[in-house]
């Protein structure tokens, strides 16, 4: 029962943050503590053992199927009814990340007397360190997704005349015909001058021969998410593109040899951008390098300049370095990597990197 | 320029609200008063006219391609940047309903001197009455998930055999190739018991001759959404489930029929749920009568027991009574309607109410 022995592991960081309970607020915090997967809950945590799960009536059978270990409370709003069970008087912590300044009121309102403390990322610190049944999930996610972009590639669906709107589609249906529940956001695909944006929404603008084309892309599967970028070339590739996919692949190179158990996310950040950097191209490389993977898409640690602490070990994160020239085209390689203890970064993601002409 | 003209009529209500400026950080409220769809921005709204749109660097050229008319600041997090654009001393609203704990003490960090203060749900007010635009799109969102699920049921894809899971990807892929961007949440396919799970996540359970399957549904179409239910039986309809579904369509007439401009929320939730008491069933109907639906699915206003207010003249809500049965099964209809000013609320969806035994 992996839910309850998460739970057990919240109660060991309540003792050291001198707390009597946790309210839990946030949705994937709640499905990681529980397996509840509704859109309204909170859970209680607390150092009695007196855990419990709030919800709202529509779920009333959903949460008993779900979580058979625990007490249900059907009540709304959620996170009130559930900070109400803790006794008067218990230091009750709260998640100051995600708990707005309304919800953080109506606790107080519900819950009197109980000493309130911000206890922000308490279960994210958990999440970030996965489990071998959450890795195994990432890396399932992972293989499915680029098992959907290699069969687009191999019945041609990369090709000038298609539209960008088009061939995401097509990649996004190839993941859910593989099983996926869905893509893991809204897919990326970025041709010609659109792939120097780097959050490009795909439009009906026509691939063309000589385009770049940037598929950022993944798949969700039993909850767990994977995150994938290739570059491509439609055609002979230019000088220009040439050198701007070695220079991003050099600089993914850096950043995954950099990334191990205990690495500061500073100094992977810095061994990315140092290479793009010295390449004279560090303002056109506007982003982050990369960010864990898991139950969210975007979740802690952030690899960035503005970071802070480490990567710890059995993280799963991103490595997408990129390099973007404002009205002729970007490059960005991405990579999902597991970060055992003791040992080099392991990608989950398994297409080749090398700039492919298609 | 819809989009100044909603800024303009934030600014009305500033002066109402005794407020010198408006700090905007939900990503729809964004959309809604500057057209920007990126995942990170906060937008200011300010009484001099000073508006501006902080985001970061991945949405330089986005912001700039859906902003022209906006200065656009580039830092992050957004929301601290943007309030530290507001003059020392003024008067800084902030959206206490999504601003989080941790957000609030950023803001103070970044924007010290400001007189911050709640104004929880500003935007989402004008949110709630529709302009012609925005019902012409929630109509064809409407009109392109009912298409799809005549579609389906044409094409015999609602039969014995094929499971909750396969029917339910079947609908979401008419949608997408009918154009939607997506589901507008996760279709509920609930067959047999399950159809009494009001929020039922399709499994691989095969749909069997006699059982009710319902089916809530929706499309989202250039940002809009639609939002539909039906429940139809498989093969000659039982009393028992002959008399449910007339229950619950007699209930769901009573909620249309008591819908106007001006109508209290508590009241047109009653005028449905005492159909529903009178016939004893009550407890077996767990949730509000309805929302709004807009550029979210769900949001303001909430039809329920304990829901405050009344239904503006212009809003698009639902109402979707059901009746859930444990071990039986439920019926749940739901129609999406517009509430025009002095005329009776208008149904954008456009499927028959009667019980269908395909």
């Amino acid at each position: 029962m992996p839910h309850a022995a998460r739970r057990d592991a919240v109660r060991a960081l309540l003792d050291a943050e001198g707390l009597d309970a946790l309210l839990v607020t946030d949705l994937l915090d709640v499905r990681y503590l529980t397996g509840f997967t509704g859109s309204n809950a909170a859970v209680v945590v607390s150092r009695a053992g007196e855990d419990l799960l709030c919800t709202d009536g529509r779920y009333r059978l959903q949460a008993a199927a779900q979580c058979p270990d625990l007490p249900v409370v059907i009540d709304r709003p959620s996170a009130p009814a559930a900070a109400a069970s803790v006794p008067t008087g218990a230091g009750l912590g709260y998640d100051s990340a995600t708990l707005t300044v309304d919800g953080l009121a109506a606790v107080r309102d519900a819950a009197p007397g109980r000493r309130l403390r911000r206890a922000p990322g308490l279960v994210g610190r958990l999440r970030q360190v996965k489990d071998d049944g959450e890795v195994a999930a990432i890396r399932a996610a992972c293989e499915l997704a680029d098992t959907a972009l290699r069969a687009l590639l191999d019945a041609g669906g990369l090709a000038p005349g298609r539209t960008e709107r088009e061939v995401a589609g097509d990649l996004d249906d190839r993941m859910r015909r593989l099983g996926a529940a869905g893509p893991s956001f809204d897919t990326i695909l970025a041709a010609g001058a659109n792939s120097a944006v780097p959050h490009h929404a795909p439009t009906d603008a026509e691939l063309c021969r000589g385009d770049l084309v940037k598929i950022d892309f993944g798949a969700e599967l039993d909850g767990y998410h994977s995150d994938t970028t290739r570059t491509f070339c439609l055609g002979p590739a230019a000088g220009w593109q040439r050198e701007l996919h070695a220079l991003v692949d050099a600089a993914a190179g850096a950043g995954r040899a950099a990334l191990g158990g205990g690495a500061g996310v500073r100094e992977v950040d810095a061994a990315a951008r140092t290479v793009i950097e010295k390449a004279g191209y560090g303002d056109e490389f506007p982003h982050g390098l990369g960010h864990g993977v898991g139950l969210a898409v975007h979740e802690p640690p952030w690899l960035a300049r503005t970071g802070a602490g480490t990567v710890p070990a059995g993280a799963v994160v991103t490595v997408e370095p990129g390099v973007y020239l404002e009205g002729r085209g970007g490059v960005r390689i991405e990579d999902t990597l597991h970060v055992p203890a003791g040992g080099p970064a392991v990608p989950l993601t398994t297409l080749p990197r090398d700039l492919i002409e298609v």
